[in-house]
């Protein structure tokens, strides 16, 4: 784990204090660039190089009847990621960050374009997880091969140049995988924990509640009691992955911007395993879907933006890199009051 | 004034819901993607052009020691703008919106630097205003005359084909002026409207309280009605440009986006003295301000992202155009279900 020097977050604090602007004035945006300083260590960040990653897994527990849209789903938007049509390409392309989509186990044949697609990576673990009302949704060694497909794929992109990662998921009925950690990991209920996901009504909402209630129950007689015992009875092979990802990103030492609900299910369960890896994670947004503020606060993150959101994909982390490329601009890029000769406040 | 077309309106949010991603899944983008198709009467409305422009001046209220900072850093920082060291020019550059500066009262000689500055207009009405708490703030042929600058100067950016204007300002002591005006016209009391302004303390921000309350007795005593009869009275030369310029926009049928405190003083003054100029707002942030929140509701505006900014020269508005070029790109860029092959929820 890369270790973040005192003395330079005392030094990039110090030089925001110089700048041609009153003391504090940019809110967030100080502490933002700050942050990323003392990531770095370097009082005056470089540029951020994002690296946008997609894991794709389908989920057995689609079959109780959890999620407005079929589990073929998956896979055609797979396809969509390849041929450029999701918020998340389009995203990525105003970012001006990489995107690569890892199909880490997406159960349904899906149209695979003819054009070149060196963005899509097959590496399925299996065809889905098994449905975890019933069972366990992967075994052991799934969940640890899904795991280390993410570590490599953070150490892939950092060996790229990338300084930078964002993991995002596609997997119909992946806010069910996600509720059950949440009131395994959080300490809710599975009422507080699961939503509407992608757009059931509140009848489906209650079925769901249920089923979340019923495959925790399971899991916990089962005997679950690390998080990665909970990641492997009622997780998801891309919830895995993004866990895998997110702890190789701090391990070496790079800043990870969390997405949504899923994300940061995975993310938490990465800081329990690991509770080190928190001083590497940024809150992107807060999601409309109703256990993502509890996971939030179990992470101890404050979210930049609030703005409705619940698409998942890594959209709403993609949305706020400029934010962060501003931050750092401007702790980069603004004269001193001593260049500029200009009064500061402190006369 | 340009009107907005329900027919426009209706067609940009059917195509929302052809989109690949469950309906609503992006939050107050798909929103903002229709409200600015129905601005610019286009269902796939084009990529923003922005123009941000500062108007400067200077306070005669500064003599009652309301600020952190001395007058004098008014015409500092237009040196600043100018040559390229402000927050504003950081962050223009980074969401590729074009930058001018209005000097249209600044008091004080400034710097003014050898390099071409092409950004920057020297128009002022006076040597800053006169002390609000003490008398008029502005006769009102003066006020009449910054007002037509900021219309005059909208003109001439949406004459250049710009298509978003963000207005912003730069003025110690503003806040003051500000703070007066809020009281007038959004009701609330001094000590609600006044907050630390650039960093004044707390025993600082009683004493504005009390000049603030002074202020509106005396302007009110003097027989300030109308939001023009306030703006003379207690506003200030750049706050008076600004609605000019909000009201062109407007009048043009070109959307503004509003940056803080001082912005929102300026465009409620507006709106009352034209109601339908509300319809071409839209709100960038929450200062840290204390007296904005009743300006946004005043306003009936909610501001996009809350992150603490507090600096205003337009910083907040320009902070969050890469937001709205995203919502823009996803309703033009992302594949329907159609058209993808993606079976939609409705089955």
């Amino acid at each position: 784990m890369s270790k973040i020097d005192p003395a330079v977050t005392a030094a990039a604090l110090a030089r925001q204090n110089t700048l041609t602007k009153p003391p504090g004035s940019l809110g967030r945006l100080e502490a933002l660039a700050v942050w990323f300083a003392s990531r770095q260590g370097n009082v005056i960040p470089a540029r951020l190089q994002p690296a946008i990653v997609v894991f794709a897994a389908d989920h057995g527990v689609a079959a109780e009847g959890v999620s407005a849209f079929p589990a073929e789903v998956t896979g055609q938007m797979v396809s969509n990621f390849v041929t450029g049509g999701a918020a998340i390409n389009v995203l990525a392309r105003e970012a001006g960050a990489s995107l690569s989509i890892v199909d880490v186990g997406v159960a349904h044949d899906y149209p695979f374009p003819a054009q070149p697609a060196a963005l899509l990576f097959r590496t399925p673990v299996a065809q889905g997880t098994r449905n975890l009302r019933r069972e366990a949704a992967m075994s052991v060694a799934e969940c640890t091969l899904a795991w280390n497909i993410g570590r490599e794929t953070a150490l892939e992109a950092i060996g790229r140049g990338k300084t930078l990662l964002i993991g995002g998921e596609m997997g119909i009925a992946n806010t069910t995988a996600a509720a059950c950690l949440t009131v395994a990991l959080a300490g809710i209920s599975a009422d507080d924990a699961v939503g509407n996901g992608t757009g059931i009504d509140d009848a489906g909402r209650l079925h769901k509640v249920a089923v979340v209630a019923d495959s925790v129950a399971r899991a916990r007689a089962a005997g679950a009691s690390s998080a990665r015992d909970w990641l492997a009875e009622v997780g998801g092979l891309e919830i895995a992955a993004l866990a895998g990802f997110y702890t190789a990103a701090a391990h070496a030492g790079v800043p990870v911007v969390l997405d949504g609900f899923i994300s940061s299910a995975a993310a938490l369960v990465a800081v329990r395993e690991d509770p080190a890896v928190a001083n590497w994670l940024l809150a992107s947004h807060c999601s409309h879907e109703r256990g993502h503020r509890a996971l939030l606060s179990a992470l101890q993150l404050e979210p930049l933006v609030d703005l409705g959101l619940r698409l998942g994909e890594a959209s709403g982390a993609a949305l706020v890199l400029p934010l962060l490329q501003s931050a750092l601009a401007l702790h980069r890029e603004m004269a001193t009051f001593e260049s500029a000769g200009i009064s500061d406040g402190s006369l």
